[in-house]
């Protein structure tokens, strides 16, 4: 397993559940046929290390706050009603842009393309978000080319997705990229999730 | 709201994120156009409060123990690989029953299929769980229906789904019970998620 990756999930009140937990899922279980070795080892990542209250009051403890994380190869910033606090959050910018410096890649879920636009990583380029946030985003951000017609954008470095659900199609495009095509088929199959990827 | 109702989600050591974490979305995120009313209280409950470390290792903090929960209308046990250690555990096997006797629907997720067997609430009627475990399921239950060509199968009281991502079909089609199709479409449109059902 030399090719191990380390994927940190952002995590803030009021955070949506499935925008974090789904791409949660697929990192933690993409594993080679018949064995129990991971390829990604995933942590979640807050401002500090108490348990934070998502969206509908589930309750998370993170493994690590913003002091002690490493640099981790994936980060996945996902969205929820917290975004619109989380974006004013210097503490939350500054962590975001520090791992975007020596990510592999960088990104988002639903309204997580909120946080990546308030820390100035996305300008020009293609990107998208929750569809009900589009003219929010736009709002703010009038420059974004924001687009409605793919899950998933695929910059390179950069890649934003639709809303909640979407964050699973993410992760398992980033699974197929980092891994291949059997790989992320198979963690699909392992989900029994219908993936158009 | 007077039809508010209440839905505990069963979780334990191993438990797999996304067969709760799915359902808690559906049910948690389920309300009226416009408003913020929530349809669902939505609870997790573990056999002690301490923090639970989940499949791969998401910590996640109960909101309630065995023995102060309430009658919930809803319940929701999902699989995992803790649920082999879970079927043998009377604990979890009582509350189960107990919250069966009073519940208006009780409901599986993947494996946690192999609970309510082992609870003795499922005997001869059509169910299933996750396509890798129908084997497990024959060898301890071989009188189980269990069927392989649907995600969820409803029977009234007892509701089981097929594996992970399944869990969120389940929900989706007991908010649709419960609630009507509109208000189901709607909730898995916020979802962004491409709903079969």
């Amino acid at each position: 397993m030399a090719d191990k990756r380390s994927v940190g999930i952002l995590i803030f009140p009021e955070v949506e559940v499935l925008d974090f937990c789904g791409p949660f899922e697929v990192f933690a279980s993409a594993r080679a046929v018949g064995g129990t070795d991971r390829f990604f080892d995933v942590k979640i990542v807050a401002e500090t290390d108490e348990i934070v209250s998502c969206r509908g009051g589930l309750l998370v403890k993170p493994h690590v706050d913003f002091e002690n994380t490493p640099n981790f190869d994936v980060i996945v910033v996902p969205g929820g009603a917290g975004t619109r606090v989380a974006k004013d959050n210097p503490a939350v910018l500054d962590w975001i842009r520090a791992q975007n410096e020596t990510t592999e890649i960088t990104t988002s879920v639903c309204t997580g393309a909120l946080l990546l636009a308030a820390a100035g990583l996305i300008d020009d380029q293609p990107v998208t978000t929750h569809w009900d946030a589009f003219d929010e985003l736009w709002g703010h951000y009038p420059h974004l080319q924001l687009k409605s017609d793919q899950r998933v954008i695929d910059n390179g470095h950069i890649v934003t997705s639709a809303g909640v659900s979407a964050g699973i199609d993410m992760a398992l495009a980033m699974v197929e990229r980092l891994l291949g095509r059997t790989l992320a088929e198979q963690t699909a199959r392992g989900m029994e999730y219908e993936w158009a990827g």
